[in-house]
């Protein structure tokens, strides 16, 4: 990836799987789907890969692994409190892509 | 893939690639990047794979391939002719593609 240019093929790969499509979906509305966090409101500073890894039933790694391409895609931010990763959409960089493929394919 | 089920993950995944994003781009326009192809208008009946591979410089296996990701996503059209092999864009896949990922994600 060039320096300051998006990389559309690494994009379109984070949307090439189920549990990534799931999570984003999930992260959609978080305070629906995770409204049993303790610290603070998932719709303010995301969800923690915790919650993230019991509703998927996977291993932290592998939900690791998962939440990393999406983060590196920039699909989603990523706040750390203490020990913990907290996960969140990144709306701005999610239309951007709709709106590029609209425009370009 | 369920059947009757669009595979929105093999859609993505055939959109990972720069070499498929630019036969997917040379093909919105073909009269204008495939204007010497004799066989017939290539906005009519697609553009034949040898045309393809000479414009991309790669080995027709590797062409075929990329082809074969696409039209497998239902976002190419293939049309046999004698033993010549023809592609074109599925304008309506592409847009439900498109528009599915607009309201989804």
């Amino acid at each position: 990836m060039l320096s300051g240019m998006i990389d559309r093929v690494e994009q379109a790969k984070a949307l090439a799987s189920d549990v990534r499509l799931l999570i984003l979906g999930w992260l959609k509305d978080p305070a629906a789907h995770f409204s049993h966090q303790v610290t603070g409101d998932p719709a303010e500073i995301g969800v923690c890969v915790t919650l993230l890894t019991a509703k998927l039933g996977m291993s932290q790694p592998t939900v690791s692994r998962h939440l990393e391409i999406l983060r590196r895609a920039g699909f989603l931010r990523v706040r750390k409190i203490g020990r913990w990763s907290f996960f969140a959409r990144d709306e701005a960089a999610l239309s951007d892509y709709k709106d590029w493929l609209r425009d370009t394919l």
